[in-house]
């Protein structure tokens, strides 16, 4: 039993369509029209492979398969619908068709499972429109509470409340999934890691953990033309010195990534010598003990270059996040049906977030990675092929069907 | 013959409450609300002194105090009375201000000259309000259009022609200063080499020439979580290399200054490795032999970095101006007023722009500077000592006496 891939790829290029932009990626934010016309398409494509649609008070969508054993908890396959602004078409999107196509393949071989099988599309996952990311599966497990969540507004002052029911998909609380036999989760890479290692299949460990720190650094501002280069207290200067040796010693420490993504100058005036500089720090370690080490070491060497440079600064925790470690169980089923289907695997965790996250709290979880293409992700570049696809939809279909089976 | 010190500082402090920030600054822009009291007091001030008020159609103002030669051109003294946002009391005001006190003590002496003595407020010397800075003067001597400077616009998009007849001071292209015997201008020197030198007294040989560069960097945008050190080409990594390599280079070369005052991040998300990063290049050296090899230099440092970091450049001249040279006459006349006043004096070089760049074009010219506490200006913390400026402004009077007095 194999997927049918043209059908798959037929149904990923329909998606593709809808808030397609001019370089070939995707612009379907959240709740936005266009995820509102892939909405009313997802749940037309539930219907004709005879599934029942529910949708909680988060908008989440879920298809259920009934199972033969009505006792029994769901096995719960799918990701996300929303993308990035001007992202691409693979992201989450291949993650809830590849488990449609899972529902047809096992449709079309008349196959039934002990457990119900439910496909799930999670609501904002990107958290590109409504901050924070992952807060349809975040609500659903009770991190954030249904005010909060309604509350939110977006970047022109809309609220998810409104946007919800805007979007025609309001949805009851009375459908919020419960629990679950197991999650199962595909998605790209968005990392070189499997294409470096000429893996068609990536099986995640769990999600690394991280720590946002904001670093503000305190100098001078003087006149560009009259201040002499020894006399000057330069903040941006100081705070390159700190980006290159923050970047110098993550290359130095095996797995450690470390990422400055945003840096403000003030006054940010060409000709004035800059007082101030923020900047971010994204650190991420999948080594939880690791990980606590290494802030102290980021401190000493901001406190060290802050020093060389005659500046002062101030070093703020925004925000830290454990890793999250996946079952064996559910890596292990995975592992052996790649294995079975001929396929190979590579072990990893997983940079990125995902609902995944989420899931693990009321189900046994892992996911399946398939290659990005030059680690490209969050673009519209972002790219994995059709034969990727198609290996890592018959790893979901044989292990959905194994979990579906089991008692 | 001495200034006043009391009724100078007396006016200072007038002029001080006039716009005043909380922190002891002054945020005047130009020909705002503030400002048009500033002219008001200004103009009232310039009558009780009996002089002839006029104004251009650049409302740039003018104070002319008859000679007893009416065949002669004038002798003018002044400076802007206009302040950057949270800027000094001293920018530029204790130019004019120290000039209104040149004329008062020769009113109490009863001191006529040959030559008529001229005050100036030039309209909008920072550029803070309109762009470009220099512009009621740079106006004046025809370097703009007199609709280019009316339809420049600020950033409420209103224009310098709606603001300046909102202020009152409209003026008629009659008043327009056609030529001057001598132009001298007392400002704040806005570095710290008299400070540092215990000088009270600088005598400006010239401005010195500058080019503006702007670089933007390009890398890759790749996820903060999923990409590897090795496997980034991180815009922000390179620039930052870039900003301490100019700095570093910069203070290996005597009196050159190089400045990076502004650097956007692109896409500027915490967890997205930089795709892209612009950044100024301020580059400052009085010699304009060497300031023109400067930029080859620049381009090797840009350059040899981007290939450490694997990343691509585009290298943009925006401007470049020339040092313009004072002419040795008045500096020697400035030097030996000060000496015969028993005040020490270094000559040196501008490195900030004035109106009296553009004055040498329709006149001879040399500036007087005061020490600045800390070399800071442009800043609510910018100080002279009342004893620095009273010796200024005795250099002034002297030397305007002596040039007015020139047949």
């Amino acid at each position: 039993m194999m997927i049918n891939l043209k059908r798959l790829m037929e149904t990923v290029n329909t998606s593709a369509a809808i808030g397609a932009t001019e370089n070939g990626g995707l612009h379907r934010l959240a709740l936005s029209r266009e995820d509102t016309e892939m909405r009313a398409t997802f749940v037309q494509w539930l219907e004709t492979a005879d599934l029942r649609v529910t949708v909680d008070d988060f908008g989440n969508i879920y298809g259920w398969r009934e199972g033969t054993n009505p006792g029994l908890s769901p096995v719960v396959i799918g990701s996300h619908l929303d993308t990035q602004p001007y992202g691409g078409k693979y992201d989450g999107v291949i993650g809830v068709l590849t488990a449609l196509e899972v529902i047809r393949t096992l449709n079309d071989k008349g196959i039934k499972t002990e457990r119900p099988i439910v496909i799930v599309n999670f609501t904002n996952e990107e958290g590109a429109r409504f901050m924070p990311p992952l807060l349809g599966s975040g609500a659903l497990i009770g991190d954030f509470s249904k005010t909060s969540v309604y509350e939110t507004i977006d970047a022109e002052g809309i609220s998810f409340e409104t946007a919800l029911y805007e979007s025609g998909y309001p949805g009851e609380k009375a459908h919020r999934l419960k629990d679950a036999h197991a999650f199962m989760e595909l998605h790209i890479e968005q990392g070189p890691v499997l294409e470096q290692n000429q893996k068609s299949i990536g099986i995640v460990q769990g999600i690394q953990g991280l720590a946002w720190l904001t670093v503000h650094v305190k100098g001078k501002a003087d006149h560009a033309g009259t201040t002499p280069m020894s006399d000057r207290k330069d903040a941006l200067v100081a705070a390159s010195a700190m980006v290159t040796a923050l970047s110098r010693y993550a290359a130095s420490v095996e797995e450690l990534v470390i990422t400055v993504g945003t840096l403000q100058v003030e006054p940010s005036a060409p000709n004035v010598v800059p007082s101030g500089v923020t900047f971010t720090i994204d650190m991420r370690h999948p080594d939880d003990h690791m990980r606590k080490g290494v802030p102290m070491a980021i401190r000493k060497i901001i406190s060290d270059t802050s020093k060389m440079y005659d500046v002062d600064f101030e070093l703020e925790t925004n925000a830290r996040a454990d890793t999250v470690h996946f079952p064996g169980r559910i890596q292990n089923i995975l592992l052996e049906e790649t294995s079975s289907l001929g396929y190979e695997a590579k072990q990893l965790y997983s940079g990125a977030s995902h609902d995944a996250k989420n899931m693990i709290r009321i189900a046994e979880t892992s996911m399946i990675f398939v290659p990005s293409a030059n680690g490209k992700s969050h673009h519209e570049e972002e790219y994995t092929s059709d034969a990727d696809i198609e290996k890592g939809a018959n790893v979901l279909l044989w292990a959905t069907k194994r979990l579906a089976d089991e008692k």
